[in-house]
């Protein structure tokens, strides 16, 4: 079985240099280049998206599928699934990515029943066993979907039937057993149901009550079985629901703290996610950290013009910069590591595009990484942030911070020294200076 | 001094019922109408936002004031204060209006100092005061400006300088000196310039932790001089900084758990703030309301087209409709208000314009207020939603809510019960029943 | 065949007012009340979106179909095509409809090949000519599907392949002698695929040029055939693509002017279209109808605070109103007609709500019809904006409008008579009027 | 009086190449280098836009002036006048830009009557004239500000007062007096309060008609006093009003081919009012070009997560690289110029940061040049785009744009030539490749 090639015509990757004319090499992405004393490898931990990359068709609300993969020829569904986890790892391999991320969904289609559906599952998940023992590769984390079947169209835990609460429970319980298995180094919640269409017909809080508990589950079980995997949840603000309890990091720590549950959970953090919600990337990132809930992330990018989670492959040096920068910032993602939550255009309906694709991503991340380390090394950021709040480091700063001054000491500190000194932010400066360092 | 009328042509708003054709009349506004056991006066506490109302003068960032109105024609910024104060006074007797909010700097111009600036407003304070004995209107809420001064340019209570950190601090105290003075039933926070323009040169974990120190230092001056009035914190998302720290709702409440400052404080929800959030008005509203922290409402309208803060005035039934539905579900606002955070349009230059716009706004929240009390006492949204979720008043929904199953049960009932039926949201006939309350 | 019945609980729609409980009947829609001289059936000329109606299934990106419709159940494609076809009419004539739209591949899927697909086509028109006489009800427009079959990925007149050019061409050819075959009084292009998703690999003015040639033959083609049906484009800015050619109304209008071809076309203007182009549903409507080119409109609903086409059923009272008020000022649609291009919403799963939607979505119109009427009755917009530009009318601004005056008179002008006086636009106080017709 | 020095710490700002620490010079502008045959300086064309970089203050809709300029320090407005300008010549020459641009308002304050206006402009352009000559600087562009004043409130040449209309044209006539006196080589039509803030009040097609009248005015004046420059509108959707006129490129196109005045007016496009109008800045770009419409460019870069018009200093390669490819691609500008209507952000207190701000600016679009040009020299899109649109150059396609095969002989075609085959469109291949040329 396993002699079969999905992808004939295309070798291992290689790094070649940004010079290069090939568009199967990376031009930047160097796997064992060191940066600030790791490898590029073990920093950027890149993730293939199996949703998107093996399952994806092409396929838009207003389109038909416009490209069939090789893995999806057969009349059985199972076969499909398995010849969908070889091309996989075969996919793997030849770029030279470490690890994948799975919904229960995308590696098996459900039977007709939860018995038959989980029978499937075992069967597919000894073979990804099989492979990763084989190659290497590893999960970085997998989920389940809980918004595709119909029967999720009010919600999964959120779901005004609590028949349905029960039957995510259900796939919750077999992903999370799967993950055990497979040794996936994190497990994910995105609510893609998890919210409401209209408040007219919803009791926000009862709803809220029961995602809370059923997290709270989840997260016996994880311990009960012994599963060690970090939990994240991903915010998204909207769609498909009008609008999702996750909406952005704030809103999901929120959430946490006031049902106690922030010590059991990360975040992932998606691009895209964040800009649906109002944000750029770099300040759901920033805020995520600063809780120290900075998890993983899924990299990708959207288009701020249209209104939808475009799920673009990351391109942009600006943002993959900032990104590296926040996650140097915090010593690194730990168990998590970027996920390329990216699908190709629905007119890239070559075969290799779907290398070019993340070629070009690993590519995007590499340089970010390699710029953002300089920013780091030559502390061009980081003294000027240092410098600009260095009133808090004496004096009345100082005693602002620790808690010692009143209302009534401020009023005589300004009564003695009247009004503040101006002093510039120097914003278009440091705009100026990271131009260079991208491109300089 | 008193003897001043400033509205020489206009007498006291009369409710003339929805057929009459003038324009100085209310439609449904009728102060004493009882509603749900209180008048509509009690339910509605309407409030005038001294800043627009008094101040505005038609500006935008690309024009020059399009007015002048009465009460600013002297040479002498004090008397241009006075005089303002007592056409206040006059505009909210005429209109039936029994609340009025301010900033510091509305009441007052600064003073080349602290000192000076502080007398300044004890005069001005004083006059408030006794106008409010003389006509029975009360403070709803004060607060202080701390976004217009250049010093604030890079913020207050987050500014990376402790020596502005400082000079919010004073403002702030006299203003709870103020609201004490003049009985103030509650105290905002709005943070305009508490945010950043830039992550290049911004600590944001240390700017948030400032601001919460700024905030306990604002409760513990209250409760040492014996303030009253519930704090509020009003969110806004971004305008005028790139982004502001009061996002929306979840991200204030999220701030407030972080700190331990949940129980100090409530929200003020403006509905613009909350579009440019990107929520609905009730949206956030009622995020605040299950928290337990709507405390009161900036009630004005955005034009959702429109990426900035247009703070027109409320007209939209179903908006209104929803926002009364809401307070009247939690039992009305206790201390707080509805504050018409409004301003008329820059072409509305009559000075009649500036009563019509209130009587619109007063009328719409009235209706509003009536259809969300028909829909409360029909059961119209309760009987559909207690019924949606019923499955989890028994069985092992029951259970669930109670803690009492585990991922192991829920897979048992679903692999004994199989698929959950599906039921419809009925979102369209809920809407069509809605355009029956409001028009019917 | 005719015996089947596929909503056997549903009876004919009724008028029952205002105060009725019933959700399967009308409240305001009654097909015979004349207004304005016209009954309102006359006025309003329904009708059914073949696509959503009939063939819509709950999906959406992020989930799977949530209904399975008693017409869609046969193994054979045909079979169901014809079904659908029956139980469309029955739906029609249940409801009360005069008027329907399709696509092509909405009354029947295509073949192996374009024989094959025309073959099949002949066969289902033949049917709704049959169903069309039997029962009186019309087709209002008919058009081609050019966006979901993947031949289309990068657009079909503006393909830079010519073959598909070509296949568009055959396509329309088709649908043209079936508008012709079934009495189409309109014939509709809406271009999901003409635009681009990148400049990078694109040549506009190539696919523009393209575009207008394409729209020249059908043009041709018609007039060849004696097909007399009005031409009509659909605009809409995005979605699918990432820009579309046909952005608004403005954008058609001066593509049109620029090739000539604005005396063949008018718009069909989509309220959820505009909005996401960021206008009113008003506006797009007005500037087609200053310009003597609003031709039909699609009927529903956007959310402003969601990037993508919600089709949601229009229920705004005040959007109804203002699409009636101008429809009404231009004295009607002439061929054109309000069709429903709406959707239920995927957690509407019962039967009976394709119904009930339609009910509101009439009844919203109905209303909105009678408040127009009353608005232009009693010239309550009319005479404050004759009177706004009455300076038009005589003395120097009736010369300006002859064209009669330059620079060196206007300049002559002001230096005799100074500054203008300063004007109210009035804004607020019409806005409080529109609400007293519309609640009063 | 020339003796004065404004900026005395700094000096000529000169190019020490992408390596240098010092912020006052530039990296990748050398006015001298040669690209495409060309010196920088020929191809860029730099322009300061007098409203921002000399009358900017740093105020906001929330905040007063944060700065006070060494010249706008006098008690007499038109020493201010006088020391602006003087101010501005050490700017340009300090700065090495060789135009710039102004409005009548920005020069000069308006005296109590137009003729004491006039008189005020006839002194400082007097002075304009000689500083031009003496440090050969030259005027880009004038223009008049027609939203400012009050007068303004409902629009100028769309004004419901003909009076209005009036002060407007000769507000224009003086200002093309100006231009011809000042050898400007184009003059702007921006029109920020020509549309509405509602369509309850407004007739669109009467202030349409007006608008063309006005322009046309604007043209007959312009032949009559024999001023040669270029007359260029610049598009915006809005802001200040809710709905501008001149929305977008096509809509301003359209709106000239109404009323044939397409000869003689070419578009000023501006980033952040295409993106503003749901455009990416290139989008609008080429659409002006592919119209030989692209006359000049308002050099700015806006925020996409923010809906008002930020007017920040460009300095995004990415984008600057598609401007100038444009450009480019077109054979430059013509008369037209890089205009940075851009403003320092309201932090940016230091003096120096004007400068800092515009080198930035200089550098961004110098770089995109010499991107833009390699990407030209190596034809790396302009030969994929050729490819890809191969099939029109011969056989049906060819017939196609020869307008020689109707829909009959594109069905013929397909019925003998079937299915076309499958392309992918190579999106991120491309992306790639951009980034190679970025950064390699």
């Amino acid at each position: 079985m396993v002699k079969k090639e999905f992808f004939p015509g295309i070798k291992k990757i290689r790094f070649e240099g940004p010079k290069s004319k090939n568009p199967l090499a990376f031009k930047w992405y160097n796997p064992k280049e060191e940066v600030a004393g790791k490898s590029m490898r073990e920093h950027l931990r890149f993730s293939i998206a199996y949703w998107h990359t093996m399952k994806g068709s092409g396929a838009d609300p207003f389109g038909a599928p416009t490209w069939m993969r090789p893995w999806n020829k057969s009349n059985n569904p199972l076969r499909i699934a398995e010849d969908t986890m070889l091309a996989a790892f075969e996919f793997f391999t030849k770029l030279g990515v470490d690890y994948y991320c799975f919904h229960d969904r995308d590696i098996c289609p459900e039977g007709e029943t939860l018995i038959e559906t989980n029978k499937r599952l075992d069967k597919i998940i000894s073979l990804a066993k099989k492979l990763q023992k084989d190659t290497g590769v590893k999960l970085l984390w997998n989920t389940s979907n809980m918004f595709s079947n119909p029967r999720f169209a009010h919600g999964a835990a959120t779901n005004p039937d609590a028949h349905v609460f029960a039957y995510a429970g259900a796939q919750v319980k077999k992903m999370l057993e799967a993950g055990l298995e497979l040794g996936a180094e994190n497990y994910v919640f995105w609510g893609g149901r998890e919210g409401y269409e209209t408040l007219l017909n919803t009791d926000m809080k009862r709803e809220l009550d029961h995602l809370a508990m059923f997290l709270r589950m989840a997260v016996d079980y994880a311990r009960e079985i012994k599963f060690k995997g970090q939990f994240l949840i991903e915010p998204k603000p909207k769609e498909p629901t009008k609008h999702q309890y996750d909406f952005d990091s704030a809103t999901v720590i929120s959430f946490l703290r006031k049902y106690g549950l922030e010590k059991y959970f990360k975040l992932n953090i998606e691009a895209n996610h964040a800009t649906l919600a109002g944000h750029t990337f770099e300040h759901d990132l920033a805020v995520a950290s600063i809780n120290g809930m900075l998890g993983s992330v899924d990299a990708n990018r959207g288009d701020l013009l249209l209104g939808w989670d475009t799920d673009q492959f990351p391109s942009d040096i600006y943002q993959t910069t900032m990104a590296m920068y926040i996650i140097l910032g915090q010593k690194g993602l730990g168990t998590g590591g970027l996920n390329f939550d990216a699908k190709l255009r629905r007119g890239s309906t070559d075969l290799e595009d779907l290398f070019i694709a993340h070629i070009g991503a690993m590519d995007a991340f590499a340089l970010g990484l390699k710029i953002a380390n300089e920013l780091h090394k030559d502390k061009v950021l980081s003294d000027v942030i240092k410098n600009r709040y260095s009133s808090y480091d004496t004096g009345i700063g100082a005693k602002i911070e620790a808690g010692m001054v009143d209302l009534k000491d401020l009023e005589v500190f300004i009564l003695k020294n009247g009004e503040p000194k101006q002093v510039s932010g120097k914003q278009e400066m440091l705009e100026n200076i990271i131009n260079q360092y991208l491109v300089g």
